[in-house]
């Protein structure tokens, strides 16, 4: 195994100020702080820890609680203590308690984590309580840890959200309480597994280390041997070390405290019982108790401290319990130094902890690769929750993209959006409501059916909140205050509007800096329609029969016509109903052996409708591709080798071969008008599992719509459904998954990077998360399939890449969750449907990413259609973009955001990874000042990637101030490496 | 139904000083105050209260927490919070948090009650924090009600232990917080019916109120329509009104909060959600369904106050839980007075509840009778644990009269008796054992087996302590510090000493206040003994062959002679094994017709070996009287009428007709050599049930030493053990039993003397209590039986009387105990062997208390055995009294024990009540100076009966100063008049 050395310097980031000394670097200063001025000196951050002992086992107890941003209640159950019939716990009490408790004795420490609970606390104190907790604050007695909105996931959430959700909670900890609010230590002590992109994000965002709490059981066994739970994780291949370097550390019980030592109220240890008069006096057992445990454990970890996590989910809601057992043990325990006992013990936290180590100046083992798949035990794989609930992933990603409209239409609307025609819209219900769902029991699937249902509630009131803003924006952008309407359920296919009206336009919004083409379909009852752009063109539409079978709603036909958006902007197209036009285009069974356009060539077998072939016309490469549908039987528990069934968190097939749920295909082909803008074959592989394969006119990728559901159980097994990929392409058994929607890892079966794997479970051990992407490639051929939500994926056969797209499950997987992910509801009381769609294109390895960076990031950030009826008003501006040019290939805009009233936060983006393009793996430089086409840009500022600090005082532990290597040839010219995300604070005013 | 006005005064109890000044009117004025001196005005009692508003509805909510000393779990696993996976509780933290959340709110209000665990917790507070907590009682917002050690048991406690546990938790409180700590109100929301005696004590301990929560449902029923949840309770037919009267309150909802306003962490209702921002805001709820509970409860109370008690077992925990909610609650309720709303909630006691009662001036029900049986339901009667744990409830009992005897000891042996010979004596762990025995889940039966262990175990503890106190005492006493051996397992004929020893002395301490006489019967292996008085004079003795199958031990034979004591003193009797003698009597299969000494005559069935008949030969009365054992058949649940159990609480037989054990008896005499000592008739009756008829030379009362078990339970059949006596007398269905030990109720067979019965359990539903005795009469006859433990009986048929003397049950009873009365153990894995004995006398009426009244004082002071081996030292002095002279027949001296290092306590009783006796019934005088024998009486002053207020001082609501009424004509001398107890604090010196 490679080594680094870990390069801590002597600098205590500690108390750094956040100073505006150093920004007189930038020609136009950003004059306000990030957070409030301090008024008195403190001492919080690494100056606050307690002594050690430096001849002696130190034993760091950390205080701390888990509390989940929902599981099995919503947030605002669990914050406020409500439905405590399902699970006990109310975080308002737990920040009630700690902080009477710590008020009670200087010694003690506690870290908070969610800024989803602390700031919903927070806005009910008083203000002397506000200033007792700052105080506490700024003595490092409370300190925060990781400190964004929630805890989020790690297999599937996507980057996007994930930095926003970390800024909203770091932005809030540091308007409130300054430097001393910031946490130093990234802690992901409960996700089910660990992206190499999280920590690249967690070491942009300027933490000093992580702690997390899962990894694989075989994993931790080597690691336990070799000493090596804490490591220097390098989790990027891009970005110049030590850009994504982080000091990762293992903790030693997952998060939980040693056996016999919870003191919470939920649980039953033994309580201290040192009263001499009273029965069972049990100081000298726990004490020892204590000695044993501590030694035990400093022989798996390399310095002379250790660490102990004293909490677990919702524990502190009565501190006391924990303190007043926490202190007794520390006197006792300390109390035997007297009698020669080498045990330390001492209230800490993360951070001091991991102050401690970085004095060790040890060289710890270097991991590159990732914590996936994560298993438990042998037959324990938490590989099911890469697609639990695959609505609501969809849901998800489909609300980020609206999220991040709505932001940038915040910002080129200016103050009229949040004001306007329309009411008061605003974005930050919609902020929260994502922040909130990037949890790991959020859109990890693995919550209760009625905390999903919330879930989806909050991100449907946030949508709400912004669909004002939206509106408002586009009147003050467009001149027109004429009504916007919503066709949120265009994906089944329905629009009350555009199925009703005879003349309507919709507006196509693309959030990308750069423009798009893309069809628009949408329901309708008339056969004829004509269709013109902004500039008045006619445009070629198609109206084709409805599939009806497999949608909602009351429209009998489809119109389709393509449209273009220019970049950060708008275009408008006029729809009218025709009197006349010829027919619509109906289904005819069969397929056709071949459907074509300028760039692919798709082949279909004559007896059994599936696909058999895929070309790349331009590249003239062809290989052979099978397509079909599976299912796995669930493992219901009743089984020799183990009784884990499949459930929320865990897939777990009854058997390695999967069921085919046909061999053949029913086909229908849509005869259309015109074959250069789409071509569609319809495939019946069941009542419950049907695809459409469409092929646009100037698309180079091959678009599968597969609807999935009511996954069938009458037949009492639980199912859990797949699509295979069945190519000609020699992949050696290696296969390639994104993380986070970023960089891409190799994967290979059975087989880690790190240990000598035993396989216990040939196709769950074999799964990995596919966020964004998937690819198999050999010298020649790359098939990558692009995906519109998170899902789960392997390559168990040579040549050959699943997908995981629907489960069905009839037994709890005994997680805690404690419901069979079965997502019946009154609405869908025959259990849900699911339609996605898988995007695929070939090309040769080279030049893939070219085709697929852009590609997956036109279905993270789609175009938004809003539709007004009837006519517009003449002087209705149609066309708009935002920027003055669209941006290089390499740049993807991530973040347009209003800051507060004066400035917003721009997140610019390298999208390519040093060695996946040639053309496009560069370096690129854009000038901020010549971005917008609206916006006058007043000044700049560079901030660190959550926003939470000036990137110039971004100093972790012993870099050097490596980011005046970047250093930018002009103040207004930035440059972009691969991977490079840069932040910047705007002033700006609209022209 | 009588009513009677309760005379409130206006004079607010709630200040009252503990000053020294009225106590010149004695002659002779102890200087020391009971408490310590208040160093600021306090505003604590009744003048905190928060005010009311005249024109509404008043809710008080009283905030509280109900702490078992010891149920499911011991006392102190109980106040750490140890076992937390039986029962979570933990009063440590409950008396942490509650002092917390008063902090935080002035208004706040808090009753606490179990002084066993206050005082466990004050003792490890820091000075700074007792003096915070001095400071909340000083304004009243943490008032102790109740504050005796624990809340005791009603039906099976004796008044002796009841006073002393009374006494001992309110001088803690007295003597650390004053007049303010002192409680106002008696408190006894959870016992399980309700005693007169109690009443009547708590009335002459000063309390001006007493609240429960426990009553038979149809007895609710009633009151509830009628109005009279609240009464005055007017506890003795003795005692003047009002000494004995006191007002009595209902509460609403047993003691718990209203359904869905339950806050405690342990409960699950909804928190109040008052963040509009948040989900699921509550407050309009929450609030309407206040006001409809509060203006329905006020619809069966007479006053526009009502009271609600916010808390329940063990809560309070994490008291900040129901402050919270509770504050938002009375925040947002009274906010509707502003819309018209005429509810006004608010923060109070049972003492300012009480106050608002008073100040209605209202006439309330009057009641003289008892609550007992208590049923919670048609085919629920607590009636079970009258007689449940049988074994505890004597040892209880037991160690009852052993502590009375070691704190005479102590007193009349002075300083010697704490630090002697013998090591360090005290009486203080004892004295706390008892006062833990009294808890109304203890001496009651209905604690987990591991919990009844427990108390045993504590009570063993004190003894032990007790033993070196007595040995110091009676060293000092006698001259000679030979050591003192302790037999305590007598009742199961087994003593080391007795059994080895050639040569030893015995003797006999009586702490009664005038002379016995009893039998003694040792263990011994000789077969002829000399036995001699302190005199030196020879004493008749009688060996006979030892009953083995039902007796544990070596020894082959028993040895017994009468011996004398004097009032509390000793008499020294000296044994030795003689070479020859008279064989041994032995047992001879049969019973004669007839055994009769002087007094009795009482015949045997020749045919079943049953009692027939028995004769007081004094007044030549005789009744047919039969007695034999029986079970019933305990009901499993299983039945049509009802699925409850019978178990530790409830009785619930199966049948109406108890199975006859055997309806013929095996019998046996001992032929003796002396028959005017002891005749002695064994019956056998099944290998479990057997019996012992004796009768003593010198006795009027008729010994039935009964021994049952284990009760076999092969045939899956629960058992609850009876003996019944089946007599000539003519009861009409009427039978009486005596309350606490004292006063004596009126039983009639399906009746109840306040309401309409309708009997549904025609056996459970008629049993009552037997605390000392019961009896049956008719005009001519009475058959008293006197107890040696509480026991439950009743009077089912006519001339009939059943005792309950053992149960062993199958099922629990699902009221929380979760364990089957089974009484298994390690050392009794075949359960559990009673042993006891029921003493009969047959008087005429108007007699009868002459003898029982006596009878049963000497079973329950019954003389302490010490032995000491070999011979004693020629100056040992053989015979003691501590009094000058033996006190009249009608006077009990109840207590005699150290205060403080000057002073002792001294609580005289006139035994008898008013109309029991034509001798006896009348006042009787004594004089407190020529009392002792070895000391000098300096001073002394009345204190009312808990010991924690000057007499003259105890003024509750509206007595005009009664007691001057019964100002004694000299100050030594004191008159007591029927069923007094008179308590003096004497300032004593040895002679």
């Amino acid at each position: 195994m490679i080594r680094a050395s870990f390069f801590f310097s002597n600098m205590a980031a500690g108390a750094l100020q956040l100073a505006v000394a150093l920004l007189s670097l930038f020609s136009a200063v950003l004059s306000f702080p990030l957070g409030p001025e301090t008024k008195h000196t403190t001492t919080c951050g690494y100056e606050s820890c307690h002594a050690t002992k430096p001849n002696m086992l130190n034993v760091h107890l950390v205080p701390h609680t888990h509390d989940d941003v929902g599981w099995l209640k919503t947030v605002d159950q669990y914050f406020y203590g409500d439905r405590n019939d399902i699970q006990h716990a109310g975080v308002q009490y737990i920040l009630d308690s700690v902080v009477d408790q710590l008020l009670k004795n200087p010694d003690r420490r506690f870290i908070y984590v969610e800024t989803a609970f602390f700031y919903r606390w927070w806005k009910r104190q008083s203000s002397s309580a506000q200033q007792t907790v700052k105080q506490l604050v700024n003595e490092g007695r409370l300190e925060f840890v990781n400190g964004g909105w929630c805890m989020s996931d790690e297999a599937t959430t996507h980057y996007s959200a994930v930095i926003d959700q970390m800024t909203i909670g770091l932005r809030f900890l540091n308007e409130t309480f300054g430097a001393c609010g910031r946490p130093r230590v990234a802690w992901h002590i409960d996700p089910f597994g660990h992206a190499r992109e999280h920590a690249s994000m967690f070491a942009q965002m300027g933490y000093d280390g992580f702690f997390f709490g899962r990894l694989d059981y075989q994993d931790r066994m080597h690691r336990m041997v070799q000493k090596e739970q804490e490591l220097l994780w390098r989790a990027s291949d891009s970005l110049t070390p030590p850009t994504a370097d982080l000091f990762t550390g293992i903790l030693p019980n997952g998060y939980n405290p040693p056996e016999g030592f919870c003191w919470d109220q939920s649980c039953d240890d033994p309580p201290i019982r040192d009263d001499p008069d009273l029965e069972d006096y049990n100081v000298d057992d726990v004490v020892m108790r204590f000695l044993t445990i501590a030694n035990s454990q400093a022989t798996v970890y390399k310095t002379n401290h250790i660490i102990m996590t004293m909490g677990s989910d919702f524990q502190y809601e009565n501190a006391n319990l924990w303190y007043k057992n926490l202190d007794k043990l520390i006197h006792y325990v300390n109390a035997q130094q007297a009698n020669g006992s080498k045990v330390n013990v001492l209230y800490s936290t993360p951070s001091c902890y991991l102050q401690e180590l970085h004095r060790a100046n040890l060289t710890w083992a270097l991991k590159t690769d990732d914590f996936f798949p994560y298993a438990d035990s042998a037959h324990d794989f938490w590989t099911g929750y890469f697609t639990s609930r695959p609505a609501l992933k969809r849901y998800e990603r489909i609300s980020n993209s609206n999220l991040q409209t709505c932001n940038q239409l915040e910002v080129l609307g200016g103050p009229a959006s949040r004001q306007g025609p329309f009411g008061e819209g605003e974005s930050q219900t919609m902020k929260k409501a994502m922040a909130v769902a990037q949890h790991h029991d959020a859109v990890s699937g693995t919550e209760k059916q009625h905390v999903a249902n919330d879930y989806a509630r909050r991100l449907a009131n946030g949508w709400q909140r912004c669909q004002v803003l939206v509106s408002n924006s586009l009147a003050a952008l467009s001149g027109s205050s004429a009504k916007r309407i919503y066709c949120d359920n265009l994906n089944i296919s329905v629009c009350p509007l555009t199925e009703s009206s005879k003349k309507f336009s919709v507006s196509v919004y693309n959030p990308l800096a750069r423009p798009v083409t893309r069809p628009v379909r949408l329901p309708v009852n008339g056969t004829a329609y004509a269709v013109s752009d902004a500039n008045g063109k006619a445009v070629d539409c198609q109206v084709s029969t409805r599939e009806v079978r497999r949608n909602r709603g009351f429209a009998v036909n489809e119109l389709v016509f393509q449209v273009q958006a220019p970049p950060l902007g708008y275009s408008t197209y006029s729809v009218s109903l025709r009197q006349a036009g010829p027919r619509p285009a109906s289904a005819q069974p069969g397929a056709p052996t071949v459907i074509q356009n300028k760039f692919l060539r798709v082949t279909f077998d004559p007896d059994t409708g599936l696909l058999s072939s895929l070309s790349n016309l331009e590249t003239k490469q062809s290989i052979k591709l099978t397509q079909n549908f599976y299912w796995y039987n669930a493992s219901d528990g009743n089984n020799l080798e183990s009784n884990q069934p499949s459930g929320a968190y865990i897939f777990r097939p009854n058997s390695s071969t999967p069921f085919v749920i046909s061999r053949t295909a029913k086909t229908e082909t849509i005869q259309v008008q015109f074959p250069h803008m789409v071509q569609e074959v319809r495939q019946w592989f069941a009542p419950w599992v049907s695809q459409v394969v469409r092929l646009h006119g100037d698309s180079r990728a091959l678009e599968l719509e597969w609807t999935v559901g009511p996954l069938p159980i009458d037949d009492g097994l639980g199912k859990e459904v797949i699509t295979r990929l069945d190519t000609s392409i020699k992949t050696s058994e290696i296969f390639y998954t994104d993380s986070n929607g970023r960089e891409v890892l190799q994967r290979k079966k059975d087989f880690r990077p790190t240990w000598n794997l035993m396989q216990s479970e040939p196709i769950a051990g074999n799964y990995y998360p596919i966020n964004s992407r998937a690819f198999i490639k050999d010298d020649v051929d790359q098939l990558t399939v692009v995906t519109d939500r998170s899902q789960g994926g392997g390559s168990i056969h040579n040549g050959s890449l699943e997908i995981m797209l629907h489960r069905r499950l009839l037994y709890d997987d005994v997680r805690g969750v404690a419901e069979p992910l079965n997502e019946t509801s009154n609405i869908f009381p025959e259990g849900l449907v699911v339609r996605g769609r898988l995007l695929l294109s070939l090309d040769p390895p080279s030049v893939a990413a070219d085709a697929h960076r852009p590609l997956a990031q036109e279905v993270v950030m789609q175009p938004l259609l809003t539709f007004t009826n009837g006519d517009l008003s003449p002087n209705t501006r149609l066309e708009f973009s935002g920027l003055q040019a669209a941006l290089p290939p390499a740049v993807h805009l991530l973040t347009l955001t209003q800051w507060d009233k004066d400035s917003v936060l721009l997140r610019l983006e390298h999208q390519f990874q040093s060695w996946e393009s040639k053309v496009n793996s560069q370096p690129v430089t854009v000038n901020l000042q010549k971005l917008f086409s609206t916006l006058d840009v007043l000044g700049m500022s560079e901030l660190n990637l959550s926003a939470n600090q000036w990137k110039d005082e971004m100093m972790r532990f012993k870099e050097k101030p490596l980011l005046k290597t970047f250093q930018d040839p002009s103040t207004w010219e930035v440059t972009l490496r691969p991977m490079e995300i840069r932040t910047f604070l705007l002033r700006v005013s609209l022209r």
